[in-house]
């Protein structure tokens, strides 16, 4: 078969899987690797704008990489870990908002609209959009300014959305219960919000091929996990460490009405398209069981 | 490189196409070889459904293909030509009529609609959207119901856009000197469709590859003519025979605002999706010099 | 009285008619003598003009009337019957469609529109209006093409409805359970229509006076009809014939929502017009019992 | 012919009237002897309310009959005339607005209502729909409260028109010299508000057939009146005393944009409907030479 | 603080109050001596445009104050009582709905549009907005052509609302079991508007400070009742005399939807925008009990 | 008079002010002491939420006032100064779009969020809202990423206004020369942002009372300044240092169409509501010269 043959082909094979997802809102929280090395951050650029155009409603939700540690380093602040949380005072909540929400979110932003797409810079203090309260994790410890969303309101992102641009979200929350900006986990804001659009799908991009039954065999990935299959994932040790609340976030945007969420490895280039747009879908995906 | 890299770079190449097209009337007149093949004609069904789930609003004009001939071989009708031209009595109009109307037309339509996509069947009679008169070329030669538009009034084609569904354009003409319809040009009715609606490009499918100064030299291809150099090369032969009133219906067409026409070879399977989405256009272009 | 009071006062007495019906959706099933006759032709044109103008949503739905039988003929094919019904097979699918898509239901647009009306053609092919399987009575017996109606998308019809014209509907149904169209019963096609519409009233142009309790006497004319009152009626032999499919498809309207089907003789010129604009009214009108 | 034939041949007449004025604004100055006489006074309310129903746009503007005089000779007011107009004072403008814009203007929007129309009652104080300022004739005489209308703001009418309410419009307008109402004369107003809303027409109803070259011979009346003739037709005496400023505010209504202005007798039954829907109409029209 | 502070810290005071109402509709029901005295009509207007101005939607209801009795009075016409409440001849209806709506309502729309604001004059006729019957009481007695309203159409009064107009609106009602206008209670058709409209809040201008538990000591003011004290506030005397039928149909709009019903006191100027702009509320008001 | 009275009197005093602007854009460009003194930004907060409530459409552009400098101190940076412009290195660049467009640009919409308003942050890299070039003011001297606004596309303003929104605007803008935000003059940017808006008018909030025809003597405070004067004014030196720029760009806006531009003490608490809603307006104001 000739070259223009096959790139004809693969234009087809997407067909249905545009046709599936046309019009639908697709969050995804981007974040690790594919936000550092240059060749990933292209490829997803790529891939947001891609399906922007063919019609696919993209969200992009992002959390502050390496930068606000950068900065954090810069300034002499030292790191103070509580229960593997960094406790968060007001200073270093100054430089993660300025970070995420001023340099992250709109250079994100400038690369989009600068390859010829339309997107706009928010973050959860914009329309009030993530209102968070101080996290208290009934253990009696002070986590500083680290916040647990308790509400959201979609109206900025979804205007947004109406008005055809890509909503880039930056995760600083508005403090509810204090004059103060929280910040917040990033997975935990993008289902929150993934459930508030009544998104199609939820993509976390991660630094993992996804769940395997044996860490250290990848013949055993999970391709795909039914909510009420987690609690014994969890307790057969299958599901471990940080993966456990990146699950249970899956569990609750698919409790929200997500109708899936998939643990995408965001060190291949262009995964979600590859998910989204071909039959060469990778990564473990969650959802509701096929009656 | 491995396969879905390379599907992943086929589908991002497409990128900077879409956003080109995207929301631009494409007007698409189908005929010839790729309407009677099976193979070629499926290509075609996929194209303009893919162009259509991007955003790009494809209008499809069709002429009878050899269904007309078979039914009035059938019905015992000869066949009699006039200066090249089928004289077309009463009877032979209705055949047109119902064939191109009702046959092709509607079968077009069904595909689409079975492949997932939305299309609705219209001719020149639905809102008198082609207008014509008895055709009259001074030669004192009468050439019964052939008709010349002289009207389009495009409204049910700009509904049908409007309403994201693809309108499939049979070319009968509503008589506006008499109660009768004609039988028209199909490529006329294409070129002055797409100015009515104020078309980006009109694609006319053929069994040509374009032309070309020799035309025993495949090399020597013509890839873009613009309007004023037409004079020219019909005098010196290059355009020569039934190429004539193709050509002349090009340069209608950029008069009337469209910004380019595409002569491509519908013997080649998916010569509309490389065209238009690939940089591996092919044919003849016809457009206005770029200053 | 003079003549021009005479005059004003029959448009006067249109007024509380017109009040009633305005906004409302009237399909009328046009067949038979209505169509043929040059004359009552005109009628129906005029009445359903004149209704369309003064804001009554008229849907014109038809059957293929003598023009299938002729060109059947005309091509050699045999009529060939199974338990009363055509078995229809490909070659005389394809005529059928060609006809009744092609022919017939162009012809009324382009009538329509040349009276300075806005009309537009649609069959059931376009936006998969009409959806149909192989028909299977539980005889054992094989129809051919002949295709029973299960789903209605009724999106195409309100589209023109909405763009202010007049939808002209030929009864060819898309198959689901194949790829092929299918030859549908016209008064069902009507029916279902009606329901999925959402329309006032049904109206059946026929070739009859409408029911009577005894066929030799006119003056036993039953004019309203209950639903609940139709198996007796069939059981006693006052309904019989081809009249009992006729009456069914009535009821399954009514059940569908319709308010009122008429039965009105197409033999009497601008039956319609007298029924809906007048008092007087004729036929037989199926409707629920008013509380 | 049978009666429902003359009956449908009737309505089916109407046709293209109804075609040539739906959707257009009519503005039908309402006085004189159809609005004392009760079966003249149905009449127009009947014509009114079926104008509407088929889809023209009516708009009724009224004067006050004899009801104003009634009330103030109960009221022991003397009536005083400068130069043939009515010297106003505030008591008798006081009358004039109460019995104008709230009797007669009311009654009329009532009468609508109970027939089953949509009426909205208003007048030039509403939306200030007529600013005038105090008439000054250059003749050194003092009409008290007489205006003359120097703008129009159309916003009110249009609006009630928009919603598909007949607006009913009693000719009492806003001083914008001073902070009074003002007292202006019916024909004007109507022909102002014509221009403004862009009328196709304008109707007044007087007590008179038309205009005549011989006053005394019915068969002199002048069916077409074009406005550069209208000089010639008073220097000669034809158009002559209270004819003179009716037509000259049809001259003004024509400048205006209106599309003709016709001089209907109100004497006569239905002459609305009679010259709108039937080619039966009388009085003289007003219009430019058809070129 | 100096003079300019002390108007900055006015109008900010007066935010939250606009943020609570704007958008809202406020029903004002108007009469009393803030209709006679000229600097508490100024106030009532420049209240009324205030409010509309800050995005309040005020609706205007008014009863005719002492204008009428002083035409009848001229009249001649005596004023006759049954049980308190005056008998209305056709006589003196013709002059209640004269008064009513052609002269209070058209100055009062007058008088806004003067000071720059947008209103327009509508009564109970205008699109059958007030429906009533003939009032009885069941005692016997015949009131003549007083009526009791029994729906409202609240359509007309609603598009001058969305047009951004202040609908001012007199309170004669048109008959459903005559053709004939009713005269109505204005206190009443206010509430039963309010309701209709689903109304914030409805104000009772009165010539009252409120209610007492002691009349005679404005210390025991009563700040709010609630509906279901009513009964009890009654037959204790408390609230006695004219007040009962007032206090009933605050009650009634309570139970029709609105928010809350205020008796203030027009004596006061400006005692509308206090209420609803600053702290400084006074008067009665009626609501539900917070829970 | 008492204090209810003065109350109503303020406010009603206010409503030809809020006549005159409700529904036009004010663009207020915020910075200096107004930024810093808690007492002076809820005033601002205030005035700004007021505006917008009573139906004014405000934009708030703002600079960085002191919290970039702590920032670049905090880090060891030096300042670096090339004729009075801060030469920005990427290192500043990153942070003065880190602290404008992260911590000053989001504090400021959450805390009119917090107050009940609803704002959304921007910048110019949102939707390419600021377009830059590397400024070259033809002196040969390199000033790093200090840029000038070449292109504005207020889309991203425009929707925020729309969906009745307090547009927050971060003064950073994308480059068009190259990849990289650049920092630009954010009274330039206010100027720009009111032409390409259509602004009634532009608010400069100064630490100055205004422009002075004697630097010493408050009493000589210049009103009104009509653009054609400003060269006389600067080079009699009136007009002198950083008020030179200041003004040019406001000659600049009112040549873009804005109708006045004012610059008002910031360090007067609610200067700018005083400016509005008041006669108490003080500063200077550059306008048109009303002919």
């Amino acid at each position: 078969m000739n070259h223009n043959a096959e790139i004809a082909r693969t234009l087809i094979e997407a067909l249905p899987y545009i046709q599936k997802y046309r019009g639908k809102v697709i969050v995804i929280k981007y974040g690790g690797n594919a936000m550092i090395n240059q060749e990933l951050f292209d490829a997803v650029m790529d891939d947001v704008q891609l399906l922007q155009l063919v019609g696919i409603r993209v969200v992009l939700v992002h959390g502050g990489g390496p930068e606000i540690n950068d900065m954090l380093t810069r300034l002499g602040k030292e790191a103070r870990f509580i229960n593997g949380l960094r406790y968060t005072d007001q200073e270093t909540m100054d430089v993660v908002q300025s970070v995420l929400c001023g340099k992250v979110n709109k250079n994100l932003v400038a690369t989009i609209q600068r390859r010829g797409g339309r997107a706009v810079g928010l973050c959860g203090l914009d329309g009030a959009l993530f209102q968070a309260i101080k996290l208290d994790r009934g253990d009696g410890c002070d986590y500083g300014l680290v916040g647990e969303i308790v509400a959201v309101d979609p109206d900025v992102v979804k205007r947004a959305i109406g008005n055809d641009r890509i909503p880039v979200v930056a995760t600083v929350a508005q403090g509810v219960d204090d004059d103060t900006a929280y910040n917040v986990n990033a997975d935990t804001a993008a289902a929150m919000l993934a459930s508030a659009l009544g998104a199609e799908k939820l993509i976390l991009l991660t630094d993992t091929k996804g769940v395997f039954m044996d860490q250290n065999d990848e013949s055993t990935l999970i391709k795909v996990i039914h909510p009420e299959e987690i609690p014994g994932l969890i307790e057969s040790g299958v599901i471990s460490g940080g993966m456990i609340p990146k699950i249970e976030c899956c569990a609750a945007a698919i409790a929200g009405g997500v109708h899936g969420v998939n643990i995408l490895d965001g060190r291949i280039p262009h995964s979600i398209l590859l998910e989204l747009l071909t039959n060469e879908g990778a990564g473990t995906m969650i959802r509701e069981e096929t009656k």
